[in-house]
This record gives structure tokens, C-alpha cells and sequence, in this order.
């Protein structure tokens, strides 16, 4: 049986140790002890405490394994790619890290490593839609809107965090790179906030976030493309006055002696607000348009927490798209070596459908359709 | 010529020591030397730089005095305004220090002092006209609705701290007392968040803080009573969520092995943004409603920037209150020995109309209108 180790038993890590363990022999290692724990006893899954910041041990850690999954909070996450490759180790990764992941194509196309990254739900699944239809046919717009939110609006910020709120407060600091009219453009986060109404929702506001990220570079000849967070009216202008104040800066402050960043005292007191209690709800909402020259399709997912097994629908939705290309990996279906962003995979006409229905088999389902411009133009 | 000391030479204190220079000599003292320098050279006051919190300085410095102005931020206030009664010297004090001044009572009483306390704009200009309605009328309803805010409005929020930002904060989280139908009633800061229109200014919120202060004890037999602070509509609403994030907090948080409250921090970010720049202007607004069985007796306060001075409104309406004040007492006017909240002074007619003689000599214009009970009700 085929080896996987889950680095990271956060909300997604967990998700995505105990779906590979239904076909492969998984380990996970986390250095939390309590985050390893809820793991241990019911599942099927060896649990490894290990500090994944410590090179050595990593090296050490990984050797024994077919493929390696890279699930750790972004800030830590392209030094662990970086380890991963160096051992030689496929691997995928869903990290939300800052650095660009073609930095490390030549080592991994050097030691014949297998590594696919951003392969979440987005970044990830919206890649791979992208990544399909630019190996079909000329693109000419590409737009992603995706939010990841709590059922229940609880005052002032009606919103928990589905993955580390870390990389949350990144997504809302980050400039957004998007392309215009064919031009590379930056834009602030949180800008160009807009009311949006979706079925079985209804009014949510999209706003700008550094989402694109390998696309703009890999299908940069897409002359229009840009990707909005998803939230509940309200929270992103409460967010820029957050960051207006300076709650999110990374420039230390001197107090009693001590230099200390605005964000990590923000952190501290956001972060336990932002926690998913046990057992509350999440849902997933993306939208993603890929406009050709004759048609738009429109790509809908709307995902809901598990009741049966207590799973949040962020770590669904991120968790079997990266679980459904691991399995392409370790089956021998996915061979391309080096850096591969997930809409590298996409390309590949059997692998987004493999990807597509592994997502339906755990009723992650996508909604397709196909707008001719015809039916656009109304007059 | 007599001999007056004003500690604290903020925004309020200078305007306070510049008033009086006109009649008496007077000295002003502070910890901070800028805040000092800004006064040396132009005006007719010695300055001296003292830390007022060193109780034996403080006790040498004032003997040489007629009467003491206590003008410092409200924590420091309680232990000055202790420390001058101790010295046996008359005060006026308008820090907006949380502890009971009563508890000053019998030792002003034995010392011989006069102690006139929250003796600014509100509290204060407020508490004069209650006084005064207090001792000539069975007063049924007493509500103060008041703000300071600046001119131009700017984002997120539309605010400047016209006297020491930490009694803003302050203001945002002491619970506020009142009296509902004869009972005392305690309610949250920055509750029942509601619109007020005024004339020249427009539409702005009025929310429940704690100003009500010496008023809900001294005058305990008024059914209801209430004190509102008054800001252009969201600033509330945003404060709250602050609140609720816990940035006001001063419960300690261990970062780095230091503990810090969230109040410091917050305060370290917050206040170079709700500082008025130089020449900035802002207004004060102030409608207290006194009830009686037969009419509605309406002071209207609004004031403005003085260009030709550069001096703000609020250390204009504040500090003008206090000079009338200390005025009645270096004359003989204002006798009452002990503390007396400015509503004691208020039920002294004639102090009343020099108080409000003196604001008027110096452009602060209180409206009042008289407005009977059948003229209310209309069918």
C-alpha cells in the first residue's frame, strides 16, 4: 500500500489525512499535540508530533513516504515545500504562502519531484477550471469570487475563520495583482467592494484580494482576469478601517520596552473571535466565468458543512481537491515534474475529469454552464 | 494682584491660563515641556515644569497660590485635586477623573477649601444650568445631549479627540448611570445608539455614556435623567466593535513575555489619528433639556473654532467655564466650602448669571428656550 504524510492536522490537514487513509497508509505530523489528538483514536491514520520548522527532523521525517502534503498556516509554507523537494519527495501542497512557487521549478525539475501547489479550493479548484479550458480554447476573461463563510452572522465581524486567520489578515493586506485590457495592474485589498447575490444565500459583497496569483503569470496572455473574496455586507469596510488604524501592520511598535507588530497584538485578540465554535457551520460559495469569444461558462459551487462527520466545508471543498490530485499523483495519472500550480493540471483533459468526479463522489459538486454571447446580448 | 496655578497645560489648560492672565498672574505647570514652550513666549504666564504626580512637589508648588486649576487627563485627576485640598487651597478642577469627589468632601470641609469639580463644558456649563433650575423649580426630566467633533469629516472616523483621547476611550467603556422613573438604572456604554438633528449641523448620533456623574446623586429626586454623547452616525457603531474586540480591554495580555493591556496599544495607534492637526477646526454642540410639570426649558450650545485666536471650541467652552468659576471664587462670589460639583454653583442665582454673563462676553452663546407644555401638545 501506498505511504502519504499529511504535514499540518489542521482543520484541513485532518480532512485530508482521513480521506487518503480510506486507500493509502497515511501518517500526519503536526507540533501540536492537541491538534494530533482529535486525529489519533477514531481513525486509521498514525499520528507524528514533529516541529516541521526543524529541517532536519523534516528531511529525516518524509524519507519514508510516496508523496508528501503540504497543509501548514502560509507564512511556514514555502520553506517546507522548499525541504520537501530537496528530499526528493512528490509532493502537494495547499499553503497559502507569499513567495513564488517557480523559485523552486529548477530543484524540483532536478531532483525529478513531483510538485503541485495552491491546490485548495481556491487557489486550487478554480485553477484547475482555468487550467482546462486554456489548454480548449482562447480565454479571454477569467473572473473567481469565493469566500468561505460562517452560517450564522454573529456581530460586529460575521465571519470565522475556515483556515489559519493568519493568512486570512494576509489575504486582506496583500496588493491584489490582477490583469486589465492585457496589462499586469496592482490594486490595494480590500478595494472595489461590490454587492453580489447568489441562490440559496442571497447578498453577499466581493472585494479585492491577491487571488490570482500563479495565473496571472501562467495564462498572462488572458487579457482580463481578476479573482474577489466573498463576504457578508460589511466586513471588508470594517477590515480596511481596521487596517486603516494600523491593526494589521507588520512595523513593530515600542511598548514598555518591547518591539512589538501591530498584527501579532491584533492576533491575538482577533483570532479566538474568529474560531469556528464545535459544531457551527460553514458553507462554501465560488463562482468562477470563463469567457471565450462566443460564450461565457460559469462555474457555481455551493458547499455545506457535514453534519454526519463534523467536517467544516472549507476543509471540504480544499481538502478533496487536493486529496483528489493526490490520488492522481500516487496512481501514476499526474507525471508532469516540477512546479506544477493546480492549473497545470487542469490541462490535462483526464485529470480534470478524474478531479471532477472524485469532487462529486463527495457531493462537492460543481454546477457548469454554458452561456452562448447570443443569449447575452439583449436589446 | 492674586496668584492662580493651572497644572496641566493641554489643549484646555493653556486656553484656561491665557483667560485668566488677563486679571490675575498666573503660573501654569506640566510635565511636558513642548506643551509648556507653546505658552512661554507670547502670553503673560510663568511657566513651570513640575511632575504632578510627585505629591511633595506638587504640595510645595501650589502654597504660593490664591487658587488651583486642575486641568490634567482623568486618571492622573483624583490624586492632584487630593493632594492641593491636602495643601488647603482652593480649586477648580475640570479632569475627568472616574472616582466619587465626595470622598474629598470632609477633607475640603476641614481644610477649610473650596472644591469645585467637573467644572468644564459637560461636565460642567451643564450641571450649572441644572443647579440653577434645580434650586428655583421642581425639575421632573433632565437630559444633556453634547459633543465635540471637527469640522470636516474624515475616514473611518470622523472624529478628533478635542481633550485627552484616553477620557475618550474612557467615555466608550464606563457603564453610564441614570435615572429612569425615579430608579437608578446602569446601562452600557455606547448604547441606545440614536439620530439627532441639529440646526447648522445637521444629522448626527447620540449614544449613553457616563456624564450624568455627581448629577445622579446630587440631584437624585429628578425621575429621569440622562446624558447622551453626541458624534457624527457610525463613529458609535464602530467604537463598539472595537469594544468588542477587545481593544479597549485593560485586562492584561502576555506577548513576548510583557503584559500589556490592549488599551495601551489600541491607544498607541489610535490617538496620532484622533489628533486635530494644526489649524484644524472642530465645534461643540450642546442641547440640555430641563422638564418641569408646566414647560420644556432648552439650552443650545453651539460653538465654533476661533481662527483668530487659534483656539479650539472645546478648550473655549470648557476652559471659559472654569475661569467664570474660578472668577466667583478668587471674588468672593462663591463661598460653599467642601466639594461642590458645578451644579452647586448653578443654584446660586447670581453665580449662574455671571457664569453665563462671562461665556457671553467671551462669544460662547447658550440659547435658551421655554417651551410650555400646551405649546407640546398638539393634537
Amino acid at each position: 500500500m501506498k505511504k502519504v504524510i499529511v504535514l499540518g492536522a489542521g482543520l484541513i490537514g485532518k480532512t485530508i489525512a482521513i480521506d487518503l487513509s480510506r486507500k493509502y497508509d497515511v501518517s500526519c505530523a503536526d507540533i501540536q499535540m492537541c491538534a494530533l489528538e482529535a486525529l489519533s483514536p477514531k481513525f486509521n491514520v498514525t499520528v507524528i508530533p514533529c516541529d516541521l520548522r526543524d529541517k532536519i527532523a523534516l528531511n529525516a521525517l518524509v524519507k519514508d513516504y510516496d508523496l508528501v502534503i503540504g497543509a501548514v498556516p502560509g507564512f511556514m509554507g514555502f520553506e517546507i515545500l522548499k525541504t520537501v523537494i530537496e528530499a526528493g519527495k512528490n509532493v502537494v501542497d495547499i499553503s497559502f504562502f507569499p513567495e513564488n512557487p517557480f523559485e523552486l521549478d529548477a530543484l524540483a525539475k532536478k531532483n525529478n519531484v513531483i510538485a503541485v501547489t495552491d491546490c485548495g479550493v481556491a487557489p486550487g479548484l478554480c485553477n484547475i477550471f482555468a487550467g482546462y479550458h486554456h489548454a480548449q480554447e482562447k480565454i479571454i476573461g477569467y473572473e473567481c469570487l469565493v469566500g468561505g463563510l460562517p452560517v450564522v452572522r454573529e456581530w460586529p465581524f460575521e465571519y470565522k475563520a475556515v483556515f489559519s486567520p493568519a493568512d486570512v489578515i494576509e489575504e486582506y493586506t496583500r496588493p491584489a495583482n490582477y490583469v486589465e485590457n492585457g496589462k499586469p495592474v496592482v490594486k490595494e485589498a480590500l478595494s472595489e467592494i461590490e454587492k453580489v447575490v447568489f441562490n440559496e444565500i442571497g447578498e453577499l459583497e466581493a472585494f479585492n484580494t491577491d487571488g490570482l496569483r500563479t495565473l496571472a503569470h501562467t495564462m498572462s496572455e488572458v487579457p482580463n482576469m481578476k479573482e474577489k473574496t466573498l463576504r457578508y455586507a460589511g466586513h471588508a469596510g470594517l477590515m480596511k478601517i481596521f487596517h486603516e488604524t494600523g491593526l494589521f501592520s507588520k512595523t513593530p511598535v515600542e511598548i514598555k520596552g518591547v518591539s512589538i507588530t501591530p498584527l501579532e497584538f491584533t492576533s491575538k485578540l482577533l483570532f479566538p473571535k474568529w474560531k469556528l465554535k464545535p459544531g457551527e457551520e460553514d458553507f462554501t460559495i465560488m463562482r468562477v466565468t470563463i469567457e471565450t469569444e462566443k460564450e461565457n461558462i460559469i462555474y457555481t459551487l455551493l458547499d455545506r458543512f457535514d453534519k454526519t462527520t463534523n467536517t467544516t466545508s472549507m476543509a471540504r471543498t480544499t481538502g478533496y481537491t487536493c486529496t483528489a490530485v493526490a490520488g492522481l499523483i500516487l496512481e501514476g495519472k499526474y507525471l508532469r515534474k516540477g512546479i506544477s500550480p493546480s492549473e497545470f493540471v487542469g490541462e490535462e483533459k483526464n485529470c480534470y475529469e478524474d478531479v471532477m468526479k472524485y469532487l462529486g463522489e463527495r457531493n462537492v459538486v460543481c454546477k457548469k454552464e454554458v452561456i452562448t454571447k447570443k443569449e447575452l446580448v439583449t436589446i
